[in-house]
C-alpha cells in the first residue's frame, strides 16, 4: 500500500516529524510518500494560511495519484483543502483532525482538543460543526504557542500542553485529548504516560483509517457532491491545478 | 461610502450582471467598486473552483483596501474565501449566501434555495449548518443548469427555475426563495412577479448589508478569530497575497 | 423612506434616545416615524410586560401601514409581537434582537448578549434558539440594572456593562458584544473605544436592514406562516387591533 | 384538586367540548373550573389571534389563582400566553401542546401532529424547536379546515383527519399521533379506534400532568427566569392585568 | 389502577424508600406493585450493572403485565430497560429520568440534575440528548457518593446534595433541580424547603405519568418501533424473558 | 495482532459469514478470534434480542480479554453493549454501526442506511442522534426482510437491497451507503459494482479501525465514563459476568 503523506506546510522539519509519526504506526506493507508542497506558507495558523496551503494540498494529492498512491492523508488540523482533494482524487482523502475526532469518540465519551495558538481554536470550532462533533468534544483548549515554537525548548510547549490536558480531563470531564496541531505528533508518547487516558495524534489516526479504507477497497464517491471538477480552463498560476 | 463588489470567477458579463443587480438597490451615496479576479476560473461549481476563486478574492479584496473600499462583497453563492477575506480585511466582508440566508429569516418562517448545478447543493448544506441556518431552510432545489448556460436561451433556465420555486413553494412550504448563484441576480424581479413571495437575490442583500455596516461603523472583530495574519512569508505564487 | 420606528414600551426619554441611535445611522433619504404605544407599560422585563408591549406592537404597525411606512422596527430585545406584527402588515416588519444577532454574525466567529437584568436572560435564549444561534453566541450576560435605572448616575450602569464586556471577551471569548437592551444604544460608541471590537447596537442594525429591504423591494412572504390574519371579530379591548 | 381549564378563545361550545374531554379522564378528586375570557377572539388561527387569547389567558389565570385554583391549563394547542402565565401564577402552569408533546415521546420513537389549517403549521414547529422535540417529531400535517368548521359536518372533518393519521403512519413512520387543536378532543376516541395507534389529546393529556404536579407538591420555580411581574404601573387596558 | 413499581437493583431497602416516595403522591385509586428482581445487582452505577439490570426489568415488567398492571415504572435514573419494556408491555412503561426531566420542563426555564457518582454523568448525558433534553438542562452535577451511601450519615450526602443544588442555581441559573437517583426520593422535601425552588423526584413524577396514561386510555403505540418482540426462541437463561 | 470478532447472536452461519468479510480484509499480522455468545438469540431484531445479546457480548469480551485479544469487535448493527463492554475490558471496542458510520463520513457528504426490518429503522436513528451523525445521513431505508431470511433465495434480498440503494442515491442524494446489518457483508462486492459508489459493510471497517487502534496504541479511557465496574456481587445468571 503506497500512501501519499502530505505536510500542507513547506517546513521540512515538520514533514520529517509527521513522516516519523506515521512510520511508527504504519502496517508492514505500507509505504509511505512523506511530502510538502514546493512553494506556500511554513506554518498554518489562520485563514489565509490555510487557502495557501489547500493549493499546495491539491497540487501534491494530484502528484500522488500520478505516482501511484492509494490514499492521501492531510497532516494539518484544519484539514486543508479536504474537500477539493477529495475531488480531485480517486483515491480516499482523509484530514488529520477528522481522523483524530472520529478516533477520540471511540474511546470515550467526550474529548477535549488541546491545540497551539488561540487563533485557531474557532478553526476547530468549525470542524466540530461540520463533522457533528458538539455533542462528543467538551472543550477546545490553546497553549498559545506557535507551531513553529512547539519545539522551541524555551516554550515549555511540554509542560503547558500536559497541564492543559490537565485541565481537560478535570474541569471538562474529557476522556480523551486530541493534539490539535501535526507538530504535536512527537508529544503523543509522553503526554500518555503522564495522563493515563487515550492522546490521539491525528496522523497515527489518519494513517490506520487509510490503510483500513484500502484494504477495504473503499474510496470517495464520485458520483454526487465530489464528483471529479468540470473540465474548464483555469488561468494564471491556478493552470498548474488542472492537469 | 466605496464598496467593493467582487465577482469571484473571471467572467465579465457576470460582473457586469452583478454590478446592475448591485447598483439597482444602491444607497443615492453609495459608490461601487465591480471586479473581478485577474486570473483563476471562468464559472464556480465545484470545491476546487472555489479553491481557486477565493485566492482571487483575497487578491481583489486587498486590492479594494488600497482603493480605500469602506466593505467587501463576495458575489458567489458559496461565500469562497469569506474566512481569509475577513482576516486579511480592515473593513468588513459579507459573502451574498450569507447575505440572502439572513435576509430571508426576516421575511418567512422557512427559505428555499434554487441553485444551479446539483454538485454545488452539498456546498449549500455545508453553508447552511455553518451559518445556523438548517431550521429556517426547507430544501435546497437545484436545476442542473450551469452557471455559465444559465443566460442561454436553450437552457429554458427562467421556466425550470421558475418550476422549482414552484416546488419549493408547494411541496417544501417555503415562505421565500433563495437565488442560489449570482448569475440569477437578473431573473429576481420575473420570478417575484409571477410567485407573489419575497425572491431574494444575495448581491442586492448584500450591497444593503454592506451599506448598514458602514453607517453604523461597524467592521469584524480583529482581536480574535479574524486578527490579522501573522507576519510570515509566502513562497511561490501566493508572495503575492502578502502586501 | 418612511421608516417606522416602535419603541414598543410608553417611555418618552427610551423613544427619544432610540430615534437619535436611529437618526445618526439613517440614510439620507430616510425619515423616522418615532413613537410608542399610547398606553402599556414603561419599561419590558418579563413576559408579562412583553405581552402588553406587544400589543401596543401591533397598534403602531396598523398606525404605521395607515401613514405609508415602508418598513417597522420593533425597538426592543425581546422582539415582542414580531410573528404578530409580520402577519398584520404588507411592509416588512424588523426586530432589534434578531436585527443585532444577525449583524453581529458578519463580523466574527462568535458574540455575547450584554443585557439588562437576569430575568431577561432565558427570554434572550429562547429568542437564540428560536434564531437559530447558540452556536453563534458564547454567553448572554446580565448586569442586573432595571432598565429605567440605565441612565441614573447611581447605577453605574456604564462601568458594569463595560466590565461584562470585558469578561465576555476575556471569558466567554467573544469577537463581538451586542447590546441586550435599546436602553443601551447610546454606549455604543464608548463601549466600541473602550473593548476594541465590534459593539452592536440593535436599533442602528435594524435600522439599516430596514432599509435595505426597502432598496431591495422585499417584504414579508404573505402567502404561507404570516397570511394576513383570518376576518374574524374580535371583542372587548382587541377590537381595536382590527381595523 | 381544582384545577382551571382555560380556554384561550371566546366560544362557549368550545369551552364545553374542552370540559367534557377533561372531565373524562378526570381523578375522583379533581375539581374543574372551566370558563374562557370574557373578550377576546372566537377562534385562534395566528399568531394575532394567540397574542389576543393570550391577555385572556393571564386574567383567567389570575381569576383562577384568586379562586383557589391549584393549577392551570392552557387548552389551546399554540400554548397562548404560557411564559406569562407561568411569571403571573402560583400554581403550575400547562399548555396543551407542551402537554400532548411530552406524552407523546411516552409512547414511540415519533410522533406526527395533525392540525387544523395550514397557516398554524409554522407556530407548531416554533413550539417544536423551542421544547426540544424535533428529533421526536416526524411530521405535521394540516387538513386545512378552520377551527369552528371542525365540527360542522360538511367540512367533512373526521375523514379528512382520518387521512391525515394514516398518511403520518404510512409515509412518516409516526408511532403515534398528537392532536394539533383542542377542537379535535372529542376524535380521540374514534381515531384511536381507527388507527390503532396512540392518539393524543393535549387537553386530557394535560389534566393529567396538572394532577400529577400538584400531588407532587410542585409549581414553577419562581427564583429566576419566572420570577412574578416587577411592581409597575400599566397603564390602558393592560391595567386589568395587575391585581 | 394497579401499577407496577420496578426497583432495578435488587436492595429491598431502596425498593421500600420507592415504594414510599410513591405511595405519598398516588391517587385515592391507585395501588401498587413495589418489586424488584429477583437476582441481579444491589445498586447500579455504571453500563454493565444498567445492563444487568435491563434484565431485570423486563421480568418484571412481564410479572406485572401477567398480574394485571396498567402501567409499568423503571425507578433507576438511567431508565435500564426502558426500550425492551416497552417492546415486551401492553400497558406503558415510564422511566423515572424522562419523567423527571419531562417534569422539569414544565416548571422552569432550565434544570439540572444532581446525581450520585461522577461515572454516572455521562449516562445522563446520553439520556439528555436522546430524550431532547439539551437547550433545558443548564448542568449535570455528581456528588460523588455511591447509591446504597446516601442513607449512611457518615456520606453526608445531604450536606454535599444541598450544596450541589446552590451551586446548580447559583452558578448554572438552573430554576429546577432534578434528582439523578431513586436513592435520593426521601431528600426532595427537606431540599425543596432549603432551595425554595422545584425538586424534582422521577419516581413521584412517573407515578403521576403512569395515572395520566390509564386515565387517558394511552399506551405505547405497538405497531412500528414497540413491536412485540418477533417469535424466536431464546436459549439459556434469557428463555425466562419470553413466555 | 488478536482480534475479537464476536458475532452477538448464536448463528453459527452469521459467524462464519462475518468471519470471512473480516478475513477478506485483515493486515497479513491480524489474527481473529470469530466468536458467539453460547446462549442467547438467533438474531437481532429488537429491543430485548439486543437486550439479550449484549450480556452474550460482555461474555465473549470478557473471554476474549482473558485469550489476549487486542481489541474486540461487536458485529452487529445495533452495538448492543457497546457501552458495557468498553467499561469491562481493557482493549478497545467498537461497534459495527459507528465503524461504518464514521467510514462512511470519510467518503461522501451524506451516507444511507439500507437495512433489514422496518422496526430496527428507529434503533438506528438513536445511534444516529448517539453518535452526531443525524446531518450526515440522509435516509435510513429497510427492505422488511428478516435477517435469517437474507441468504434465503426466496426473500429476493438482493434485489431488493439493490433498488433500496438506488432510491437512496436518487431521492436521498446518497453519496455512499451503509449496510444496516452484519449479514448483508458478503453483498458489498456486488452492490458496489452494481451502484458505482461506496458500499460499507460495518464488519470490514471495524476490523481495520480496530487495527488502526492496535498499532496506535489507543484504547478506551478508563479514568472517567468507562472505568472499570465497580467491585459488587451480582446475584443469579449475572453471576457470571463478573470474573
Amino acid at each position: 500500500m503506497l500512501i501519499n503523506l502530505i505536510n500542507p506546510n513547506t517546513s521540512s522539519s515538520m514533514t520529517h516529524c509527521i513522516g516519523n509519526a506515521a512510520q511508527a504506526v504504519a502496517a508492514p506493507d505500507t509505504q509511505l510518500r512523506c511530502v510538502h508542497p514546493e512553494t506556500g506558507v511554513a506554518s498554518i495558523e489562520g485563514y489565509l494560511d490555510e487557502l495557501v496551503a489547500a493549493t499546495g494540498v491539491v497540487e501534491q494529492v494530484c502528484q500522488g495519484e500520478a505516482a501511484g498512491c492509494q490514499a492521501h492523508i492531510i497532516a494539518c488540523f484544519g484539514d486543508p483543502g479536504l474537500d477539493a482533494a477529495r475531488e480531485v482524487a480517486q483515491a480516499p482523502v482523509i484530514g488529520i483532525a477528522e481522523a483524530a475526532m472520529h478516533t477520540a469518540t471511540l474511546l470515550g465519551h467526550r474529548f477535549s482538543v488541546v491545540t497551539s495558538l488561540c487563533r485557531t481554536v474557532a478553526m476547530t470550532e468549525h470542524l466540530l460543526v461540520k463533522y457533528g462533533m458538539e455533542h462528543q468534544c467538551s472543550s477546545v483548549r490553546a497553549v498559545d504557542i506557535a507551531v513553529l515554537d512547539l519545539h522551541n525548548p524555551e516554550s515549555d510547549a511540554y509542560r503547558r500542553i500536559l497541564e492543559a490536558c490537565h485541565k481537560a480531563v478535570q474541569q471538562d470531564k474529557a476522556d480523551a485529548i486530541v493534539l490539535g496541531c501535526a507538530g504535536m505528533a512527537d508529544l503523543q508518547k509522553n503526554l500518555t504516560h503522564a495522563l493515563g487516558i487515550p492522546v490521539i495524534d491525528g496522523v497515527a489516526s489518519a494513517l490506520g483509517l487509510a490503510e483500513m479504507l484500502i484494504r477495504c477497497g473503499l474510496s470517495t464517491g464520485k458520483q454526487g457532491s465530489y464528483a471529479p471538477p468540470l473540465t474548464k480552463v483555469y488561468s494564471g498560476w491556478a493552470r498548474s491545478l488542472r492537469r
